[in-house]
C-alpha cells in the first residue's frame, strides 16, 4: 500500500532548509540545503549538453569517488556557475568545502547544484552567508527548500510517497524539483532531488533512477534539449528500517520512485512559462519505441503545433506535418489521429477521430473545438505500422512565454 | 558582368500570371501560372517530410518521366492539398490536365504546387476558374505571380540577374518565392520557382540547383524541418541564345543561381512572421561542416535565443547552451563568441567579443546592447577545434509570431 502526498512532512534522517542570502532581490528564498544524518548512496542523471556547468562537472566527479557516502547537497539560484572558467570550478569546490565545514563532514561528501544566469560567477560571500543561514535553519521545511530552488517557477514542486510493506515496515520516497521554461524545446534548468530513508545499494539506485528518469523527466525535457545545469539526484540514507533487496521490494520501490518523478515532471509542465494547457502526446504503432519518441517529441516541440493549441484550434494538419519531419518513415495512409479532453486521456470514450488513413475524418468541428478549449488535451497518433509507443507531456506556446523570456535577465 | 534586380522585367520565352479565383477572400491574388513557349529542362528539390502533399508527389513523379520537357507550373494557395487521400492525387492530376488543356500542351508537361491549410481538399471549380483566368492573363507580370503565391507573407519576393557573357550574349536567371512562418524551426511552406532562358542539360541543372539550395534555402529552412509542401524548382527553357556548357559558363551560371536563391532566401527571413530582426549565425572551427551546421541550426532554432534577441539582450549564455545540445562534442574552453551589427558582419572591425575561452570576456555591456538593438545582428561562434564552418540566417521570436500562428486558420 502507498500513500501519495503533494507535500513532504518529513523524511527520516534528512534535514533541509531554504533561506535568503541575497542571490535574488526582495528577501526571496534563494539557497537550499539538504543534509543527511548518515551517509547516502547517491545516483545522478545529468545534462548531456556539451557545455556543462562547474557544479555538474564537480558533482559527476564526486559521485564516482564518494557515491556511497554523500552527506549533503547545496543548491544556489541566481547564477548557473556555467561558462565561468577555472574560477567556476574553484567556486563550486569552495561551496562544498564551506558546507562541509558548517556540517562537520568531509568536503567530498557534499554535492553542489546551481541554477540561474549563465556566465556570471558565484557571489561567494553571499553563498557563504547562505550556507551559514541554511545550516542554522535545518529542519523539516521541505516546502521552503523547494521554494529556494525556484527561478521562473511560480510555485514550489514537492511530492512524497509512503510505502507500506506487507511486513508492517514503511519508508518514504520524496522529491523536490524546479523547472520553469517551456521545457521542451527549451534549455531552462531542470533540477530534482529525490530522497528516501530506505537502504539501497549503488547498482539498484542507478538502475532505478535511470528507468524512472527515462519515463518521466526525459518525456518532458526532450532528449538532447538539456541545459548546462540539468540534474536529477537520488539519495538513499538507510535511516529507516527497510532495506530494499531484489524482487518485489525492488519493484515496489521502483514504482514509488517513478510515481514521485512523474508527479514532479507533470508539475514542471503545469508550471511552464506562460502555459495555458497541459498536453499529452501519445504515439503508438511506430516502427519502434525510439521512432515513436522522436515523433512525439517533434510534435511536442513544434512552435506551429504549440501556437495552434494556444489558439484552441484543432489543426491536425500541423500535428501530422510535425510528425513527418523527424526522418522516421511512415505512411500517413495507415495513420489515425485522435484528440480527447483531459490528461493522459487516450483510449477513453470521448476520443474524437480527426484524421483517418491520411485524410480528414468526418468529425464535428464544434466538438473538436470544445476539446481544444480544455485545460488538458490528449493527442494520440496511431501509426499502425509497428509496436513502438511513447508518451510526451508538454504545453502550449503563448505570447506571455515570449515576453517572459525576452525580459528575463535584462 | 551581371546586373541584379529585385524585380523581374521579363524572361524570354516565359509568361506568367497571378489572378484571384476565390481561394482567398477579398479579391486577393491566389493562383499563379508560369508558362514556357518551349519545353524546359526542370530540376526540383522537395521536402523530406514523411508526409508529402499530393502535388509534391505528382511533381516528383513527373520530373522522372518528363523532366526535360515541362511547359507550365500551376500554383494554388488556400489549400496545401496535403493529407487529402486519393482525392488529393486526383485533384492535383486534374489541375495539371485542366492547365494542359488551357495551354494546349500535354498534361504530363504541367507541374502543380500548392500551399495553404493541410487536410482540406482543393475546391476544383475555383481552381478551374483560376486556370482560365490565369491563361487569359499570361504576360510579364511577375510581381503579380509572386503576389499570388503568398500566404502569410507581407510582400512578394522576386529577384532577377542578367548575366552578360564576354562574347556579348546574355541570359536571365529570375525567381519568385514565398516563405512566411518563422522558417526554422517551423514548417510553413517554402516555395520557389527559378527560371532561366539559358539552355541547360538535366545533369547540370540538378547539380547546380542542389548546390544552390544547400547554401541558401537550406540555411534558413533548417534541415529536417520542412513542411509537407516545400519545393524549389528550376526551369531552363533555352529560349535565349546561350547554351550553358561546362567550364567558366557553368560556374558563372551557378554563381548567378546561388545569388538569386540567396536573395530570395534572405527575403523570406526578412519577412518572417512577427520578425523584428535579421540574424546571421556563423559557426567556425567545428570538427567538420556538418557539425558546424548542426550547431548553427540549434542556435537559430532555440526559442530562448530567439526571445533574447527580441528582448535585445546580449545573452551569450543562451547561445552557448543552445550550441551545446546537438550531440556534437566541443570544449567551451577553446571557444570564442562575437556579435556585430549588420547582416553577414563577421570579421568586421566592430565585432564585440562576448565570451572568450569558456568565460565572459571583458566587454562593455552598453556596447553589446547597442549591437543587439540593430535591425540586423551577426553572431559568430569560433570553436577553434577544426575547419568546419556554416552560416545560417534566422529571425527573432516575438509575441506577434505567437498571435499570428494562434489565429491562422481558425
Amino acid at each position: 500500500m502507498t500513500e501519495v502526498y503533494d507535500y513532504i512532512e518529513r523524511v527520516p534522517g534528512f534535514q533541509v532548509a531554504g533561506v535568503h542570502c541575497g542571490l535574488k532581490a526582495d528577501g526571496v528564498l534563494d539557497f537550499a540545503l539538504i543534509s543527511s544524518a548518515t551517509p547516502c548512496t547517491v545516483s545522478g542523471v545529468f545534462t548531456t549538453n556539451a557545455v556543462k556547468a562547474a557544479p555538474v562537472r564537480l558533482t559527476m566527479e564526486r559521485l564516482k569517488s564518494h557515491g556511497d557516502r554523500v552527506r549533503a547537497i547545496a543548491i544556489n539560484t541566481g547564477s548557473a556557475n556555467a561558462l565561468t572558467g577555472g574560477r567556476g570550478i574553484i567556486d563550486a569546490a569552495s561551496t562544498a568545502q564551506l558546507t562541509a565545514d558548517a556540517l562537520g563532514v568531509d568536503r567530498a561528501q557534499v554535492l553542489t547544484l546551481s541554477t540561474g544566469v549563465i556566465g556570471i560567477p558565484l557571489p561567494m560571500d553571499r553563498i557563504a552567508d547562505g550556507i551559514d543561514r541554511a545550516t542554522a535553519a535545518l529542519g523539516d521545511n521541505w516546502h521552503g527548500a523547494a521554494q529556494a530552488i525556484m527561478t521562473t517557477d511560480t510555485r514550489p514542486k514537492t511530492c512524497a510517497i509512503v510505502v507500506h510493506q506487507p511486513n508492517g515496515r514503511s519508508y518514504t520516497v520524496a522529491g523536490i524539483a524546479k523547472g520553469a521554461g517551456m521545457i521542451a524545446p527549451n534549455m531552462a534548468t531542470m533540477l530534482a532531488v529525490i530522497v528516501t530513508d530506505a537502504r539501497l545499494v549503488a547498482g539498484q539506485a542507478d538502475e532505478a533512477l535511470r528507468v524512472a528518469v527515462r519515463h518521466t523527466f526525459n518525456r518532458i525535457v526532450v532528449d538532447g534539449d538539456m541545459s548546462t545545469n540539468d540534474a536529477v539526484l537520488l539519495l538513499a540514507n538507510g535511516a529507516g528500517d527497510v532495506s530494499i533487496d531484489t524482487g518485489i521490494d525492488l519493484i515496489q520501490f521502483e514504482m514509488a520512485l517513478i510515481q514521485v518523478c512523474r508527479r514532479l515532471a507533470h508539475s514542471i509542465v503545469q508550471d511552464g512559462e506562460g502555459a495555458t494547457k497541459f498536453i499529452t502526446i501519445n504515439v503508438d504503432g511506430a516502427p519502434d519505441d525510439g521512432a515513436a519518441h522522436a515523433i512525439a517529441s517533434a510534435i511536442a516541440r513544434s512552435p506551429l503545433v504549440k501556437t495552434a493549441f494556444y489558439g484552441e484550434d484543432p489543426n491536425w494538419g500541423r500535428i501530422l506535418a510535425a510528425a513527418g519531419q523527424t526522418g522516421v518513415r511512415f505512411e500517413p495512409e495507415k495513420a489515425q489521429l485522435f484528440i480527447a479532453s483531459g490528461q493522459d486521456a487516450h483510449d477513453t470514450q470521448d476520443e474524437l477521430l480527426l484524421m483517418s488513413y491520411g485524410e480528414a475524418a468526418d468529425y464535428d468541428e464544434e466538438a473538436a473545438k470544445a476539446i481544444m478549449r480544455s485545460d488538458a488535451v490528449t493527442v494520440s497518433l496511431e501509426l499502425n505500422q509497428g509496436t513502438g509507443w511513447s508518451t510526451v507531456w508538454t504545453t502550449d506556446f503563448s505570447p506571455e512565454y515570449v515576453q517572459i523570456n525576452a525580459a528575463y535577465r535584462s
